[in-house]
């Protein structure tokens, strides 16, 4: 669990944020600089937690309590970790990973109302001190961001359909969890086009990841 | 999560202890006694929990981590506790339960060595405080066990097939666990015919439950 080699980037952010976009836009413009890149999602990202998150992104709103859920989560994390993440780093890879444990910390701990204390003893308990070198944390207002989802399709939804209040909980989440954590998150504003919203990205990533700009 | 009303027991012990005759043969001597009794078994036990049981019981052994797959008897005892076990113990059933958490704490603490500090760990977030009013762990030589198992047929022996050294810990840990909590579990022997050992299981249950024997 202490891997150094490469580097472990995650995008954080409630829905319509433009994490999957900003992720691979970020992946290119590194590997144009000639950084070998892995780039991945949760839940799922190997066999066994894509497994999980069937279980997980299917069905109705309510259909796993919030103690299971952020359960299935971390099993999911712990495998994706183990099968695929760890392995990358070892290798000398950077990985961008499109969600990450913040999001456990914001849907569960403060959307859901199941606390910071829990959901930090589950992931110390999961994950040990293994965390990201950078994450980028994508603002942006509910309202927009809802309206931006809504606009895509497909059938993973089942957050989507939860209260305006859920959603204002989810993104003061996130935000606290920057507060708490200013050396490892970045709170890039993200109510722009994708271009601008790019380049906001790639100026904090160069200059907390020391790349030339 | 303080649910008083009815009874929880729990069987446990490795691979051919008798765990679900006997589980079957308790329930019946306490529904003769006019006792309303629920029996269930782990993992698994509410429809959440066995979809989660159907990714631990299928495929090869090693498909899982120890870690992720703690994660999932957890996630999985959750879901069971929230739906089935919990509701029940509420409304004044008994509920006879076949594996509990301290199979976890047997396979992946002792078994796979993860170590008692994370099982208790985990157990904790996901629990809190709850535990059986009566746990009996069905004891005996490994041997004999496997020896046992093996005459029965059925696809879900991921852990049948592990070394022998593997079930020496496994054994060596349900006793640990029963030393350290005298109080919640009693250690029945269970090398002998069917009614021997469930004449041993009348005779600890009924008094430690205060029943008329």
């Amino acid at each position: 669990m202490t891997v150094t080699k490469g580097r472990f980037i995650t995008l954080e952010g409630g829905e319509g944020a433009g994490k999957s976009t900003q992720l691979r836009r970020l992946a290119e413009a590194l590997a144009a600089r000639g950084v070998e890149v892995v780039t991945t999602r949760e839940p799922g990202g190997s066999p066994g937690a894509e497994e999980i998150r069937a279980l997980l992104v299917s069905g109705e709103t309510g259909r796993w309590g919030a103690v299971t859920e952020a359960l299935l989560h971390t099993a999911a994390r712990r495998d994706h970790l183990e099968r695929t993440v760890w392995p990358a780093l070892e290798s000398g890879c950077w990985v961008l990973c499109d969600r990450f444990f913040d999001s456990t910390m914001a849907y569960q701990g403060y959307g859901l109302g199941l606390g910071r204390d829990l959901i930090a003893g589950l992931q110390t308990t999961a994950l040990g001190a293994f965390q990201p070198d950078l994450t980028l944390i994508l603002d942006i207002a509910v309202e927009t961001g809802l309206r931006r989802a809504a606009s895509r399709h497909g059938g993973e939804d089942r957050y989507e359909r939860m209260d305006v209040g859920f959603h204002q909980r989810l993104r003061d989440g996130f935000l606290d969890i920057a507060r708490r954590e200013p050396e490892r998150c970045a709170v890039i504003d993200a109510d722009a086009d994708l271009d601008t919203v790019q380049a906001r990205i790639w100026s904090e990533a160069s200059a907390r990841l020391g790349l030339a700009p």
